[in-house]
């Protein structure tokens, strides 16, 4: 079973950004993605819907050889909370190891987050970090065009347009003396070099997907599932729209070029 | 049957335009709108999709009491082409009012059009307007943040995002010296000021909401379905995912608070 794969899925892309640090920390580990690229997005969806489509993703991903599943999803992650979506196995959303690593980063217990404008209104990320220190100041923001914008390819250093909506989004929270960010939605690494620029070195971010791929790292040590392969482990994609689709825009997120088959498949509407 | 109502749908708010236009026009007709808001976007569903999507969104306009549908929405308009979803009634799309539009207000025979990724990559628009006359010459841009900026509420004439998106996108089409540009999606009229602002007023814009709704007008004194009410017509709203996101966000489109009633309805998945 060590040398099963592990399982990412995302409503979308985002996800990806899990896996670029997943490839970077276990890079001998076998990774399985879905993204539910047609019936992206999740966020606007009910709660209801949104579990009924977790669970089929999560279905889809048992069908193949997986040692643990991470939801690589925000909005899958605010519903499940703090359960499981997969109990025979580890599982991991992307909530709780940003929130942990964020408390454990802050000096001045000051701590912002930004995300979708879903996530910042279910207030859950605030909970889950009060939940760990309820003496923590927590302040959000919500930033709505961020995910279009990254999935549109506004993604430059220089980009005006992004540029100008991250200092509007940003602005509100610097004014409260963060000292650490969370990003709050996996799109967000990929502009994270524009976000860098506008907060400054003095705010350490906190991107959730790469932090759900370090607690995967630990979870696997700690339940003796580390594969003892020596060859660098792949990468396979299963998307529920177009591969094409996919492969045009991946690369946004894994910051390279797709680096595994991808194929179409369909979990029924 | 005069006094049935005008059935009008979308897969989301954006037919809202067309709704605003009916009101003006047709005071006196009682419009009932089917917004598809649990399956938005239909922009990036497969044509069969959308097509099995809009044939629902048909059927159910079709249990109330109705003279004439409209299909509000720029990607079943383009799937459906010059058919109709409604053989025993007056049907019509937005495509091709608009561009019968073009047609008669260009003087210099260049027509410029804006539209989401999808519309324009169809190339749907330009052979339309080639069928009309084949000397015209059309200069197309995609507009892929415009939809999003509607939606999140970034429609202030100053807004300085919107602006700035909106002279990337129209400064190249302007270039070709255009002297029409239809607004080839049903959210930008809605920015309408800050598209006008940058090209300036010897540019008539066209909205395919509003030449949708002016098509509806003839095509009932035509087949004398005119309703004969004396007393303002009423509008009826039902959408597929929540009630109040819709009555939170309408306002856009309408300009000005939701003008009747609104109901939460379900079409299956």
């Amino acid at each position: 079973m060590k040398n099963y794969a592990i399982g990412v899925f995302d409503s979308g892309m985002g996800g990806l950004t899990a896996v670029k640090e997943l490839n970077t920390i276990l890079p001998n580990e076998d990774i399985i993605y879905f993204g539910d690229t047609a019936r992206v997005p999740y966020g606007s969806r009910s709660r209801e819907t949104v579990l009924r489509y977790a669970q089929q993703d999560v279905e889809f991903l048992k069908k193949h050889k997986i040692k643990m599943i991470i939801a690589a999803c925000g909005t899958v992650s605010s519903v499940v909370g703090t359960g499981s979506l997969a109990p025979d196995m580890p599982f991991t959303g992307v909530i709780h190891p940003a929130v942990q690593a964020a408390c454990a980063t802050t000096q001045n217990g000051k701590i912002g987050i930004i995300g979708t404008p879903a996530t910042i209104k279910s207030g859950y990320y605030e909970k889950a970090i009060k939940a760990i220190n309820p003496q923590m100041q927590v302040v959000g923001n919500a930033c709505p065009l961020f995910v279009h914008l990254v999935e549109n390819g506004y993604i430059q250093r220089d980009n005006k347009i992004t540029i100008l909506a991250a200092k509007e989004y940003l602005e509100p929270i610097m004014k409260e003396n963060v000292d650490t960010l969370i990003l709050g939605c996996t799109h967000y690494p990929v502009i994270k070099d524009i976000i860098a620029d506008i907060v400054g070195t003095d705010v350490k971010l906190i991107s959730s997907g790469a932090e759900a791929a370090k607690f995967a790292y630990n979870c696997l040590i700690e339940k003796d599932l580390l594969s003892d392969r020596k060859e660098k482990g792949k990468n396979t994609f299963f998307v529920s729209d177009s591969v094409s689709l996919f492969e045009e825009n991946a690369g946004n997120f894994l910051g390279h070029p797709v680096n595994g088959e991808v194929f179409s498949c369909s979990l029924g509407d």
